[in-house]
C-alpha cells in the first residue's frame, strides 16, 4: 500500500478509535462550551433578553448616536470620548491610514485568486513596521498599535481588492470618516452620505461580541505577550475558518440559490427534511430576537431602494416569515434571525464583493479584538500573568504503563 | 486631562477594579490550568516519571534513533515509517523546501531590524501559493499542506537571516537532510555530520509537547475549519509572546550575565532573595529530570568541544549544580534543569543567532503543530466540529439591571 492511499485508512480507524475508546477516558471535545475563562468588561450578550451590550451601551443606541470611531474609543478607552478626545482619536486614526509602500508591493506579488482573508492576515502584521516603539509593549504603545491596525486594515483590505482587480490602491481620503474613507477606497468613489452610514452602522453592529473564537484566538496569542500584531493576525486565521467567519456570505449564496419567492417553501422543506440549516436563521446565545438583525433589516430595505433593487430584501423579509412559520410548524420551535441573515444584502446590494463579507466583519472586529488584547495583557485580576495552557487527555497508542520499543527501520 | 495620559490611568483603576469587584463574581484568569479540552493521540506528557512521549514513543528512543524527518512522519501519520515511505517522505519534503519567488522578494522588502518571529508569522503562509489543492481541505490535501510547511519554514528562516545580514540566500541542497540542509542554507556551508546531527535531535526534542499555548492556538484556529497555512501562523504568533517562546534565550542572556564561575553564588543568591526565577530551571508539568535536558546536557559539551569553547556547557552545568544545591538548602525543594537550560549554549556553540532560537522552536515544533491541527480537524470524536467557544463571565459597567445611558457629545 503507497503513502498515498495510506493516510486517510489510518484517520478513519483513528477517527472510529477516538470515540469508542473508553479506556482512557476520552474527553469529548466540547469546544469549552460553559466555561468562563476569564473576567471581562468590555461585552455583554444577554441572550435570552437579546441584548448586546459594549462598555455598558445597549447596542441600538450605539447603533444610532455612535460612529464607528466612536465605539473604537468606546472599546479602547472604556468611556465614550468627549468631544475634542473624539476629534483627537479620529485625526490619529486618519494620520494612520497610510500604510508602509512595501505594503503595496507585496499584494501585487500575490496571486490574484488569493483568499482576501488570507491576505490580510498576513500583511495585517506588516503595520508593525510604522510601529516606532515596536518592542516596547506598554499599554499606551499597544493602544497605539491598536489604532494603527484599526486604521491600517482598511487600507489592506480596499488595495488588495482593486489590485486583484487590476486596478491602482486608492489613497485614503482624510475629509472622510472611516467608513465612508473605506468605501472611497475599494471604489474610487465617494459614497453617498446615507450609504456610508449605513456602512458605519455595521461597523458598529459587529464590533464586538465577547467570547467568540476569533477573540479567544486573539486572547490567547496575547495571554503568552506576544505583540498585538501577532493576536491580531492570529485572530483573522481564526476568523476566516467556515465554522466562524463568512455565514453572510452562506445567506447570500443561499438567496442566490432561491431567487424567487415561489422557491421558497420547497427551499425550507427540503433543507428541514434533510436536517440542514437555513443560513442566518438561529444563534447559539441568542434565544430571542439578534438585536442586530432589528437594526440590520430597514438598513437593507433601505439601501436596497437606493441600489434600485429590493429583490433581496423581499426574498430576505419572505423567507424569514415563512422559516419562522414553518420552524414553529413543524419542529413546534420559535427561530429568528441572526446578524449574517440581513447583513448579507446590505453588503451585497453596496456592490460589495462576497469574499470581501469576511474581511469587513474583520475591519470592525479588529477594534473588540483590540480591546481584548489590551485587557488580557493589562488587566488582568490574576497577581501574574497566566498564559492560557489547558490540559489533554492522551488516548494514544500505549497509553498504559508501557511505551512502544523503536524498531529498526527494516523490521517495520 | 489629555487623551495621552488618560488611560494609563483609567487601566490601572480597571486593574484594581477587576480583582476588587466581587459582586459579579470575577472568573480568576488561571489559564485553562488542569481543563482537559480534548482527548489527544498525540503526545502524552508524565510529570512525575519525567517521560515525554510521542505517539507511544519515548523520546531517548527517537532523539538516538530517529532523525527529524522520521519523527514528522511519525507525528503526521501516527506510526513510524517504513523505509520506502521514509524515502517517498524525504522526497516529498525536499521538493517542497523551494518557496516561492515572491517570497524572498517580500523579505528584502521588509526592514532588516524586524523580529524573525514577526517575519516568519508573515511569511509562512505565503507558501500556500504552492499549494495547488489550496481551498479543498481535505485530509490528504492537508497533510500536503502540511509536509509544505515543515519543509518550507526552514527555507524562510534561513533566508531572512541572511537577507538581513545583506547577504544572498542559499538555494536548499536536496543532498542533505532536513537538519543539515537548514544549516546549510543559514551558512551557505556544509555542516560537519556530527553538527548536524546534534541540530537534528535538538529538532526532534522540540517537535512536540501536547496542548502548550501554541499549540492549543493552532488548535483552536483549526477548530474554525481554517486552513492549515491560516493556523500554523496563528501559533507562530503565539510563540512570539515571551511568555511561552523564547526562554532558551533567556537562559543564554542569564550566562552571559553571570559570565564566570565566581559569579554563580552571588547570581543565585540574589535571585532567590529578590524572588526571581533562574532561567532554565524548573517546569510546569515536570517535577522531576526533563528528559530532554538529559539529552542535551553531553551535546552541549561535546558541541562545545567541537566550537573550541566549552566554557558555556561548563559554566551551565555549575550553575545547575550550585541551583539545585541552593534550592535544596534554602527552599527545602528539587528543581530540574527543562528543555530550554542546555539548548541555549548548545545552538550558541552552532554560531546561531540567538533571536533565531525561537524560529529554531518553531521550525522543529511545526510538525507538532500540523499533526495537532490534523487531529482536530479529522479525527475528533464529536459527531460535528465543534469550535473552541469559552464564555467569559461579564463584570463591566452596569452589569446590573441598567444600561448605561447614551450621553450626547456635548452633555459627557
Amino acid at each position: 500500500m503507497s503513502r498515498k492511499e495510506d493516510p486517510l485508512k489510518k484517520y478513519s480507524k483513528f477517527f472510529t478509535e477516538i470515540a469508542m475508546n473508553d479506556e482512557c477516558t476520552p474527553v469529548l471535545n466540547t469546544g469549552l462550551r460553559g466555561i468562563d475563562v476569564a473576567s471581562s468588561k468590555i461585552c455583554d450578550v444577554r441572550g435570552k433578553e437579546g441584548k448586546l451590550i459594549y462598555r455598558g451601551y445597549l447596542i441600538e443606541d450605539l447603533a444610532e448616536n455612535a460612529t464607528f470611531e466612536e465605539v473604537c474609543f468606546l472599546l479602547l478607552y472604556e468611556r465614550l470620548p468627549k468631544k475634542e478626545e473624539l476629534a483627537d482619536f479620529d485625526a490619529s486614526l486618519k494620520q494612520k491610514r497610510h500604510v508602509p509602500e512595501n505594503v503595496f508591493a507585496f499584494l501585487k506579488s500575490l496571486p490574484k485568486t488569493m483568499n482576501p482573508m488570507d491576505v490580510i492576515q498576513m500583511a495585517a502584521p506588516m503595520l508593525i513596521q510604522t510601529d516606532e516603539n515596536a518592542g516596547s509593549e506598554t499599554l499606551e504603545h499597544t493602544l497605539y498599535s491598536a489604532e494603527n491596525l484599526i486604521a491600517g486594515l482598511g487600507t489592506i483590505i480596499a488595495a488588495w481588492d482593486r489590485i486583484r482587480s487590476n486596478k491602482t490602491p486608492v489613497m485614503p481620503d482624510n475629509t472622510l470618516g472611516h467608513a465612508a474613507n473605506f468605501l472611497y477606497m475599494l471604489t474610487d468613489e465617494t459614497p453617498e452620505t446615507e450609504v456610508a452610514g449605513f456602512f458605519d452602522a455595521g461597523l458598529v453592529l459587529h464590533a464586538e461580541h465577547s467570547f467568540n473564537a476569533s477573540t479567544f484566538t486573539a486572547r490567547q496569542v496575547a495571554s503568552t505577550k506576544a505583540h498585538i500584531y501577532a493576536a491580531i493576525s492570529a485572530a483573522i486565521g481564526s476568523l476566516s475558518g467556515p465554522l466562524h467567519g463568512g455565514a453572510n456570505v452562506r445567506v447570500m449564496k443561499m438567496l442566490m440559490e432561491i431567487n424567487s419567492e415561489k422557491n421558497i417553501a420547497p427551499y425550507i422543506n427540503k433543507t428541514l427534511d434533510s436536517g440542514g440549516l437555513i443560513m442566518g436563521l438561529g444563534h447559539a446565545v441568542y434565544q430571542t430576537d439578534d438585536p442586530r438583525a432589528l437594526i440590520l433589516a430597514p438598513m437593507c430595505r433601505r439601501m436596497g431602494e437606493i441600489a434600485g433593487d429590493t429583490h433581496w430584501y423581499e426574498l430576505s423579509k419572505a423567507l424569514e416569515k415563512k422559516a419562522k412559520q414553518a420552524f414553529k410548524k413543524h419542529k413546534n420551535k420559535d427561530i429568528f434571525c441572526n446578524v449574517d441573515f440581513y447583513s448579507a444584502s446590505l453588503f451585497y446590494a453596496m456592490g460589495i464583493a462576497m469574499d470581501l463579507f469576511s474581511p469587513i466583519f474583520a475591519l470592525s472586529r479588529v477594534s473588540g479584538w483590540c480591546a481584548h488584547v489590551m485587557e488580557e495583557q493589562f488587566a488582568m485580576a490574576a497577581p501574574k500573568p497566566s498564559l492560557y495552557r489547558p490540559g489533554a487527555t492522551y488516548v494514544g497508542e500505549y497509553c498504559g504503563p508501557d511505551e512502544c520499543r523503536f524498531a529498526d527501520i527494516e523490521k517495520r
